[in-house]
């Protein structure tokens, strides 16, 4: 195979949010996961296994319950990673904030490409859904994309502070 | 916004395989859609209206069928399109092999941006499905790529001369 | 064919409810269709003809937003109706109180068999869901119950008196 | 609770068939699973514990395959089972055939209300589909029907001898 995909390999660091979550019949709205379900969407849908990927759990919470705590263990895990190509999966009504909150955090020329995503609609229990398909732009992004932090949804690659929000 | 997502509409080229298949139930496999579904999932769940990006119709094929003739349509709509960027979704029997000979058609220093995509399950009517993962993928690939053509698969960039096949 | 399947038509009388509803981006939470998508899915999926029943479609509302005239119009549509065997699809939070105040507005000996259904999670959109699962235990229960008003649901029939609600 | 849903548990024997089936990459069709997916469904979905019914599984296979061997298998778990009331799934090809041979098989006045079922589009991976509303159509068939073999299908019920198959 050719060298084009970088051969360290990617750190997927979920922290929750709607495509991480499940529709709860109780309270008629999405709720995370207690564990990410996205190893193993991966692992039988696009053949990629645990051992390819660094996975890193920040939290599992509905972005507008993101804490400055949470994103800094989002930047220590980032930091501490053997990998320069990150992923971060996250809610959608945060999403462009926490963006700026880590890249705020982060040293300058810190050299790492830094991908969030998320989606309005769950990737399992969902059908059709967005979540799948801004999972595989975020991991052709940070495979391809030059150092930076980016927000990928809908196909295109956002800079943090490019949006408000996205609800 | 910023220009990191490029100015120029994205050449969506279409011939048909799993991506856009249905499962029949007379033949107890999945056949592909008499018109694309791609453009209504984008529209519905990626918010990718229909003018952000030029449409093709190739054919609607399983990849077993495909022939030089159909890659050849391809290749001159790539040649007559506004667009630099292109994305193909193409069966998976034969992906490869279409990708080296759209390749071999296309001049040398085409200077396009040409993005294979295909699935193993349909992109609507199973869930959960790799489609939408592997066409998110394309669409990053095809903004971020410098030219050449490439297949966006499993979260991964390959090269059409790394395969034989996928299956 | 059998004399089994009654040859009346069944009435179907939709109000609404999480089974004819779809997951709201915005609201995070599940909204009635502006039109019933049960028709659409009985045609495609249970080869369930439009000319095979008589649709009536009394509103389209959460079940916390029915009130007594929504019921007194399914009353009266029922009374109307040619068919003796009703289904009413129904939000799952007031099922068995709206199966309650229907019964007290229908006559004594109204000779109908009523059956009211409903889900936990809706009938499109949703994967796997209990939607399709009530529905088509609905429809058996049409034909096969004697006279009286029923809940169908869970893969079981229920008397409106028999519970106080599902949430 | 009304004494409505009889007291007796259900049996429920499987026997594959598309209802109890995934989508096979490799061969592009549906092919059963290992151990049947139902009871998962009927649990998580339907809220139908494993304590309240009785399961036979009798064989996992596409009901072309389906041998008259088979069919004693399901003939003996009847007359074995303390349920009279059984529900089987089965592949649609030989849907009514089985139905018919198991009938020949059965002592007259067997006494036992047997409701064989299955589906065009498996009950897991596919959405929509009509798995769960045949399956709910079968349990309630199971409840309410008199002694007799049936095919719960589309809503309705249907005697072995009323067709020669569903393809």
């Amino acid at each position: 195979m050719s060298n084009i995909n970088d051969e360290h390999k990617i750190q997927l660091i979920v922290t929750g949010g709607t495509i991480d979550s499940f529709y709860d019949t109780d309270q008629c709205t999405t709720v995370c996961h207690d564990e990410t379900a996205i190893p193993d969407f991966l692992a039988k849908f696009a053949n990629i296994t645990a051992d390819e990927y660094e996975l890193f759990e920040a939290c599992m919470k509905d972005s507008r319950e993101i804490s400055n705590e949470d994103i800094q263990e989002v930047s220590n895990a980032i930091i501490n990673s053997k990998s320069s190509r990150h992923i971060v999966t996250h809610g959608t009504f945060t999403l462009f904030e926490s963006a700026r909150t880590l890249m705020a955090m982060l040293p300058d020329n810190h050299g790492q490409v830094i991908v969030f995503t998320g989606a309005m609609w769950p990737l399992v229990g969902f059908s059709p859904n967005d979540a799948g398909f801004n999972l595989g732009s975020a991991f052709v992004a940070a495979r391809l994309a030059t150092p930076g932090v980016y927000i990928a949804f809908n196909g295109k690659l956002y800079l943090p502070t490019d949006q408000e929000g996205l609800h």
